[in-house]
């Protein structure tokens, strides 16, 4: 049912009146700074002994027998008590050196395969909000249309690359069969690397199975050439969650990749102080990345970032502040010291899509890109601190990743460019409007903005004095309907949906 | 009559039940960062070698025939018919050496004092709009009202380090005595630093003899201890006019700031190419700096960049570009090539507070602070590419410069802020709220935000769904209400209305 819709709105014809679209080609961003650092050598040292401090002292609570076992045989000090599991430096360092500086995935369509790590910029869409806005139908809880139209919205805006855990929650679909509908809605709606479910071992081999259906190759084949990520999180202070161990270890044993992001609000889940925190989110982060490398030294592992502060008066989590952005800097410090790929975020608290949303974003991607974020995500229609996905703030958000990325481009400095007989073909007080030299660039010499608007006060009046959240909306629904479904062979896509229809029984009988 | 008006209003006490606003207390940050570089050294003398070439081959026309003989007499080659005044690059390097590379300005309160230069930062309030707009009137022509009501919120936000020409022009003043009232409302509604207009010898002079009165010091004494600058702009490409060089050679006479700014639009004051744009940018910068440096060797001088592109489409100005950004990084590398303290601007081409004013801010802002600006103009109030002085914007400005002055601030790594006791006394998967570290310091932990509103989305929908442009509504009329005007002493007072009023009558019956 479903799918036939689907197909029918991919291929009608576009309705709008309007110029399409116009936006960069697919890439990814390559930074060509150096990367910003908040701390010296001799602090990063003093955060990290902290830290190897708390895996040797304390230690983390894990909850999941199997993973205490692979922990313990791995050589760390385990207590199936209390569940803690102390590791010595020593071993820590030597099981992470096998994990790999950077790596690729590779989804269905190899065009759209992503390298993660280095200088290459990796921009995920928004994940895990369980509310949907945009300027028709105002804030309500997510649909599975909303979710599918997030997913073609996506594929479609080129500075997008990867889609993330559920970017809505579909709350009409059963929460044990929900992770099927959303895979097979990323799989056939684009054609993106996506974020697999790792709340426990089934829902991420389910992922695993339905890409390596889409490749058409196997489970095994693709554990060499991966597809697919997870972000794992951490109940910060100190505490793995079983069912996220067993995901882990799925993905890992798979060859996927392993995202550990410790979820650390500085004042709630940490200590107020940017060091404690770091140093607390440092030993969560390599803790769980360890694992990885037990289950399959080699393994494609990220270290993750989520570290903010709380407003001190409500408790209530603030993003794209200074203290967000020091951390979204001084994350990648760390992250660079043990050799891993760095996963920040771009993330905002604003209920609504103002300029608050838009200096906060700003302030935590400048800091994600400078601080030399491999995976950023949440980079595309966050809003309201995670709680809500808007259409609006995606389209803002894509002008935004786009204005980045061409601020990245590499500029050639030759005689062309420098242009000395173009300025001497200029009197004095002249213009350059129409020059040669102008005549033959001005086409591809600017950003073409997808949302700016630069025309003068009486212009923009007479055209209706739509502010940048108004013009968005125009924008998102114009990009839903230029939207084209990719090609599948059809024989995949039935492969697809008798998986999808088959675990959908099999859950229903027996449960996940 | 007005200077009663405002000392009544000044001693008011304040009517607002709201908590009084909270900021940072005043101060320059001082950027901890090494300055971020978009081109190579090779690239940066490329761009060098071209800018000498316009300088030697094409030259400047210089509309102030009392400007080229200064020139001619010291060795550079001049041509009185066309005005064209040709430097040599050896020439100019050598007269340039005696421009200090950082010097500070003191104004009649010494603990306003700021330092150009180096490592600090210096915002500027908007200067230059002739509309005004705010949310209850909208936008409309600017009044002295208006002006002086911007000066009182420059004064107020300690973010605000320098009041840049005329925030907005009084339109019902004389546009020929204007400058007085303006001189004698910032020096009495303010303590700050501020730009002198220097169109012409008289205006430029006005303003040197009315600080000098408000410090209770001579002019010469002043020409030791400087307290003004001005900005000198450039008719660009390569024009320099008359009344503007007559202005910079007064200021620099008497040992005062000359900022001199190029205004360069890609792709309509110069070629397309960014490579193309600084050189000129530069050539013109550097011909306005060496005319101070043979005034009056050691004279302050700042090298100014105003570079930014246009809409192809229309020939509109943009801001906050990508473009703009790359220009904002990429001067002051030239800048320091010179060894000049160096200015650039935070601007946005919107025409509304809304998103994309505030992306288009950061972006700039991000820019200029990373590019090692040292003085920073338009930092707060600037909309609609200069056309507007907007209340809210400034205030949101304000939020915004805050924020980054937050974010430079050095953070201490030792054993109370990586607090590994404090971790140890939680456990896993507990809170840090009520702990002593956190109950310690979690009045001074984190930015406490003017604007940003936190508040979850049911609080914050009761509260009136103020979004941040609506609350920056309150803020500045806050501000306004808790303004105190500084204490002047009476004489000094006197002496300025002194000044002032026996100059209007001389220029009503004289001309300027």
């Amino acid at each position: 049912m479903n799918e036939v819709k689907t197909r029918r709105a991919g291929s009608r014809e576009r309705r709008s009146r309007a110029p399409a679209l116009e936006q960069l080609p697919w890439g990814q961003p390559q930074t060509p700074f150096p990367p910003l650092e908040v701390f010296s050598a001799e602090q990063i040292d003093q955060i990290h002994d902290t830290s190897m401090r708390i895996l040797e002292e304390l230690g983390v609570e894990m909850m999941s027998a199997h993973a205490r076992t692979l922990f313990r045989e791995a050589g760390a000090t385990v207590d199936d008590v209390t569940g803690c599991v102390r590791i010595d430096r020593n071993l820590l360092m030597k099981t992470l050196a096998t994990a790999p500086v950077e790596f690729s995935l590779t989804p269905a369509n190899p065009e759209r395969k992503i390298q993660i790590g280095g200088r290459a910029l990796t921009f995920g869409l928004v994940a895990g909000p369980p509310n949907v806005s945009d300027a028709d139908r105002g804030r309500r809880p997510a649909s599975f249309e909303d979710y599918q139209n997030f997913i073609r919205l996506a594929h479609h805006f080129n500075i997008i690359h990867v889609i993330g855990n559920q970017v809505v929650s579909p709350l009409e679909l059963s929460s044990e069969t929900r992770h099927l509908d959303t895979y097979f809605a990323n799989l056939t709606l684009s054609e993106l690397v996506f974020h697999c479910t790792a709340i426990g071992r089934a829902r991420a081999m389910d992922g695993i199975e339905m890409m390596a259906l889409a490749r058409g190759i196997s489970v095994e084949e693709m554990a060499d050439d991966p597809s697919l990520l997870t972000i794992i999180s951490v109940n910060s202070p100190r505490r793995f969650d079983a069912e996220m161990a067993e995901g882990l270890i799925a993905m890992s044993e798979h060859g996927q990749a392993v995202v550990v992001t410790p979820f650390t609000l500085m004042g709630a889940m940490t200590p107020v102080t940017l060091p404690a925190a770091l140093a607390q989110q440092n030993a969560e982060a390599l803790f769980g990345a360890m694992l990885t490398q037990i289950v399959r030294p080699g393994a494609p592992v990220v270290y993750g970032s989520f570290t903010s502060n709380v407003d001190m008066r409500t408790g209530a989590p603030a993003f794209g502040t200074p203290e967000n952005a020091l951390a979204n800097i001084a994350s990648g410090q760390l992250a660079r010291r043990y050799n891993l790929p760095y996963r920040t975020s771009n993330a905002n608290a604003s209920n609504v899509v103002d300029a608050q949303a838009a200096y906060e974003t700003q302030m935590s991607l400048w800091a994600a890109v400078l601080g030399r974020g491999n995976l950023i995500y949440h980079a595309a229609g966050w809003l309201e601190g995670g709680l809500t996905a808007s259409f609006e703030k995606l389209v803002i958000d894509v002008e935004m990743l786009q204005q980045m990325s061409r601020l990245l481009m590499p500029i050639e400095v030759n005689t062309e460019s420098l242009a000395f007989d173009a300025i001497a073909g200029i009197a004095t007080g002249g213009h350059f409007f129409g020059a040669e030299h102008t005549m033959d660039r001005y086409q591809t010499a600017f950003y073409h903005p997808m949302i700016s608007d630069w025309s003068n006060f009486e212009t923009w009046s007479e055209a209706g004095a739509l502010d940048a959240t108004q013009r968005a909306t125009k924008v998102w629904k114009q990009a839903l309907a230029e939207y084209r479904e990719p090609e599948m062979p059809a024989d995949r896509r039935e492969a697809l949906m008798a998986f999808r229809d088959r675990r959908k029984k099999e859950i229903e009988q027996n449960g996940l």
